[in-house]
């Protein structure tokens, strides 16, 4: 397998001025190609530093990619640091040159003496055209080492990747690879590996790889052969036992997917309508649900209800319950999940009502304790939790748990 | 100059599952430190090139910080690499077992035997509790070099960072750096600069820098000096003089200040309520409203009406005005902001319909556009925007814009 390596240039990334979206971009589209990167590195406007790099990075990787450093100031260094660890000159490249005169006219801007220095390449290299920027991009071979330079700014340095980078990688690499991302809620990641223990220990070829954030688990299944039936047929196997051991957790599959998501399109797919009543998440569910294009199918009424005085006068709470168990409680989240689905004529209806933090806390109704309802035809359920973590964390876990209620309602239902 | 060198450890990075955002929160606070950070790495969890690129670090940096590989699972290996690199002993701490199992008990999760890996630290370590999440982190010193490991999850790093990591180099760094971030809301990066072009082009001590983030952009003013009131002065100089030329679009100060902060403040102060109806925002400003602790003393009432059925049972839009300008229309609006009021009983309503696309749009509403209204006792105001970007920065950007135009009714009032 090839391995990869990246280098961003720029002492804005360092500074921590810049976040930086690049590599990501990158790492992904190697993963596609099949290429391992093993290392990605950032380091300054600093030629001794960039030149070390470099010449590691030459030692160790087949190929280096590298994003800045190519704009027209004296200290962007990066095609001058290449050159001289590659053994190239940089020659004048009239092309972009000419090339760079009409983005610049085109963007009602003059040329300056400091952009000739952008059209200068090393020898013998491709020449990758920027549509977006003056700065080409090159790509040049030396015994079976190749090393990509691209510029530093996103808008410019991803559609030449897209358009040439892409191509040449994928021809270089020559191995298929297949993945199947598993998406799991209501799980830790400790507990989930454990559970799949004997599969992630005799890993090799699919590799399994967990990954925890923000409540939810992932698992990346992944494996390389020489064709993509091949390769799926692997995954899919591995993806089988997955599901035998971890099914009720498995929400959904894919990079791009979310909880709201499946949610949605199971709605869609059963044709029922669910409205929200939130209090602690103040409109979090809501707009989880109306992340997804074309929710207003499923989705068409929402109560923030954060005061008593709304839980009374939008959903129907009644008083009496307010006062004799809280807003916190799981009565009280039962009429708002109720109300929420009478009230607007929607087929189910959700609630939750917790104390979100820092303050309001107290011993019988601790900081994190949430109360989520759900409400159909058949009945109404309450479920409590106790979230861990600051406010941020309490509020986004409670909607994801909200989430997975309604998703598990409509699946048993 | 102290030098410093970051290390993140995860092979979900290298295969660009993962933006890494932990490379820029610590690089921007090792600025702010005064310590310089020339390299910064990412790397797999493979131990022996991590035990490379922690050798190399070793030799050529003071400080090293790494983030990830802290995790229950066989894979996560940088402490036993720290450990070996340092010559230190892993050694069991029965506190962070039980700390552990409080936090574990808390999030209603089993420990597992997994667990008992993430108690074991180097000996003679200083130990960074984690309130979040497992996985302790470290601090450990030899030689005059220091490691310092955090675990992956932001959520979980940043606050241990920021409670223990930063006072820790800012002890170590000697240099007394101050800074103020001024924030502004309603003008894009390059105008904002090109403002204050003449500021920024003097810049040695106090610095400037401007960053640009969802619709929002920021000014760092840093300068150092020998002690704080020093350093105070010449940076409280440099913002007066940013406020005179940009004082109508700072909504506030601070790194961790947000527009929806800035509102709630303002409408404590002045002892006002809001309510909100949202159709294409579909709760998102409800949600950054009920972000701020304390909001619940000025927001009671939310409507999500996504469906017209909802405006018009809700908020009372009336269907002809429906039936004449559509959802997304300056009238449809205006009757939302003034519905979610009357309704409420609040002394401000705020309103937003639009198409955030991706379908949906047509030649006279095109995706992006969307209508704003804020009423109060003394009348209505509708403000149409066209919005670019994706769905989700349609959304976003609107909430910003409402919130944006609540504190300016606010502060004109």
């Amino acid at each position: 397998m090839l391995t990869a390596e990246i280098i961003c240039v720029g002492t804005e990334l360092l500074m921590g001025q810049v976040l930086n979206t690049n590599e990501q971009f990158i790492a992904s589209r190697l993963t596609m190609a099949g290429i391992a990167l093993n290392y990605s590195s950032v380091v300054g406007d600093n030629p001794q530093r960039l030149k070390d790099t470099l010449l590691r990075a030459k030692d160790r990787s087949d190929i280096i990619i590298m994003t800045g450093g190519l704009g027209p100031t004296d200290d962007d260094l990066t095609k001058e640091t290449v050159a001289q660890v590659f053994n190239k000159k940089l020659v004048f490249h009239p092309e972009c040159m000419e090339k760079m005169a009409l983005y610049l006219k085109d963007a009602g801007r003059n040329m300056t003496k400091n952009n000739e220095k952008q059209a200068y390449l090393p020898e013998e290299c491709i020449v990758i055209e920027n549509d977006n920027g003056t700065a080409p991009g090159c790509i040049i071979e030396e015994g079976g080492k190749a090393a990509i330079m691209l510029p530093g700014p996103p808008r410019e340095m991803m559609p030449m990747f897209n358009v040439t980078v892409f191509p040449y990688l994928k021809e270089k690499s020559g191995v298929v690879l297949y993945s199947r991302v598993l998406r799991l809620f209501g799980i830790g990641e400790s507990r989930a590996a454990a559970m799949c223990d004997d599969l992630i220990k005799n890993q090799s070829n699919p590799t399994i790889a967990p990954y925890a954030k923000e409540g939810e688990v992932t698992f990346r299944i992944t494996a390389s052969a020489e064709c993509e039936e091949e390769a799926k047929l692997l995954v899919d196997e591995k993806c089988s036992k997955m599901y035998e051991i971890l099914g009720e957790y498995i929400y959904g599959e894919g990079d791009e997917n979310s909880l709201a998501n499946v949610v949605v399109q199971a709605l869609r797919e059963k044709n029922l309508t669910v409205a929200t009543c939130e209090s602690c998440t103040g409109g979090l569910i809501g707009k989880m649900i109306t992340n997804v294009s074309g929710s207003s199918e499923v989705y068409g009424f929402g109560f923030v209800t954060y005061a008593n005085e709304a839980k009374m006068q939008l959903v129907g709470v009644k008083g009496e319950t307010l006062k004799k168990y809280g807003a916190v409680s799981e009565e009280t989240a039962r009429e708002m999940a109720r109300g929420a689905r009478l009230v607007s004529g929607s087929d189910i209806g959700v609630s939750v009502t917790g104390i979100a933090g820092p303050g309001g806390g107290s011993k019988e109704k601790p900081v994190g304790l949430v109360y989520i309802g759900v409400s159909d035809k058949h009945g109404c359920d309450v479920f409590r939790f106790v979230q861990h973590g600051d406010r941020e964390r309490v509020r986004n876990k409670s909607a994801l748990c909200a989430l997975d209620i309604i998703r598990r309602r409509i699946q048993n239902g």
